[in-house]
């Protein structure tokens, strides 16, 4: 297995210091330096993302191990900020398919990603390995979001969290499609537990 | 230059129909049929979201193209979700190092991602060229928000649009920094409009 | 597990014919179509490689599994060709930090691959596993070539094989080191049973 | 236009010394060192390859830019080696597509790739500019042998150099078809001078 390896200390030397998690918590508020440029209001942060927390393991009814490869690490060293949504596609589609909800090549329906987003809290590199958390969050009659959190192996707290939405729709027109079945059922062991 | 191709037509025989846009804004609402999941507090849906509209070329400073690659279309043949991120990081970063405002190899202060999101409106697909808005929305003490505009090559309105924050970080203990003189030079450019 | 899905029928419906392969050999020799193109001289093909044929699991001294990501797959269905060289860097270099062979942040001597090659017999599809066979088959002063062959999840035969060639250099100056003793050490269980 | 930053100093501090190349072709010989080890017969390396030498911009009829991205450099800070295939990929399909002789998602013949490789001369590095010389060396009934050197923006001798083989499948049963004529055309301008 790619994943079993020892864990490597890259990560470690590399920690962020506490300081820079409220550092991101707090740039999201009005500050004096900032007055000069201001934000556009449809994306202004909501107010629960300043008080944004790493979440637990027990936020997550799912996990699927990822192993990391060698080109998830970016010239600082660590997996780029990119690749975690690299992860998120293969999670969820990997369940998906794993339940016969997903026919890649030849389904009718199929889910297209309208909506992404990540939080990141500490890094990883490879070849350390890596544990994702999976939920659905909302599901709509057309659409689903999924949250994910991000785990190095065995860790308590998670190093990212983020989500994203699909939205189904006709694989030739284009059109959006109510759920299918197989769909929902496949959904439901990632129900969150709230 | 790979993106002085044609046109092709993949992108428009792909196109989202308008109302799995509308499909879209309307999954962050609550509906009959989501009545047995709920969502994590921390992640709800701001009201503004479920108004995002694409935005019009005027909303961005400064552009670049980005000439796209085989490899950004992915099974379902148009770029994948997970592509306009590496997009983002190299629209960015290439600003940063044309102005002399980072250095790579040698830098001893460095911009880690500490939050992206983005939204996708229009499907793209190799190889036809597409063109980035970029504006910094907010400046933080040791922060800066990034707003990218992705646009078909000549587009007037958004293909997809998103966010990252950069926070500023010594390279070796990788604690805040203040964001340094040539960085805050080099954002000039870029202020949002507003 | 990603890798833990049921073996997904993409593959199998999108298999090669078996004139595929002896077509891929044939074409290395002069065909009467081929008059008009010479290759040039430096990248004529060795005769050895138009009898390639895929190899045996017994080749290989050492396997590890790969999971596939979505994203490995391309606009065709199948996995890209290139992302069988990001697995090559994938299970070499898992295999040497796992030995202690390779610090990659802080190793004052780092490998440089200056050649890789890969021939693809049979096309695999994310979300099958994948296992990589590995073997040391030259060795220089200062340089290593690793062989690696590529096998869909409990296959018999490879569905493609490759090498790829490092050559050890101080990280700073850049220029060839003999190859450490930690390195050599490492590389004792991949040796070719030949 | 990305490509159109100033040229960055990491590759020339990073460049390999004249030694690494000569290294590189000398490895592949037998040596002293190497003796417990032996190659598989099919794998041995051509005479032709131990003098393999950089072409100059000259050995190539057509010529494309390439943008490198952020993730194009590894946890090295220089291109990672896989990153050369994904550029072979897009300047081949680039040129294909723009000719009309490839339309990715309806085409009912579609090149697969059965052979890939790449000497790596003098390493690059984002946010630099590549330049791809293109050209065809050899056409079978069915196949076609790309060969491509790739070069600094505006350098006389190629920073590496690889080629790629296609064959020509039907794309529902993936049986070998000749070469269809809108591609010979395609292929005519990329014709090897020699």
């Amino acid at each position: 297995m790619t994943r079993a390896v020892k864990r490597n200390s890259t990560a470690a030397r590399q920690g962020w210091h506490p300081g820079v998690l409220a550092e991101s918590g707090r740039m999201n508020q009005p500050s004096p330096t900032s007055a000069s440029l201001t934000a556009a209001p449809a994306s202004a942060p909501a107010p629960a993302e300043a008080r944004l927390q790493p979440e637990q393991r027990g936020a997550y009814p799912m996990f699927r191990a990822i192993a990391t490869r060698w080109s998830d690490n970016d010239a600082y060293g660590h997996v780029n900020n990119v690749i975690y949504y690299h992860w998120f596609d293969t999670v969820v589609n990997s369940h998906l398919v794993a339940q016969g909800a997903l026919d890649i090549a030849q389904g009718t329906t199929i889910g297209l990603v309208v909506e992404t987003h990540c939080n990141y809290f500490t890094p990883l590199a490879f070849p350390q390995g890596v544990e994702l958390g999976l939920r659905v969050a909302h599901l709509g009659r057309t659409s689903v979001r999924y949250e994910i959190g991000v785990f190095a192996e065995g860790a308590a707290t998670a190093a990212a969290q983020g989500h994203f939405i699909h939205v189904y729709v006709d694989r030739a027109t284009r059109r959006p499609q109510a759920l299918p079945p197989v769909l929902l059922q496949a959904l439901q062991p990632l129900r969150a537990a709230g």
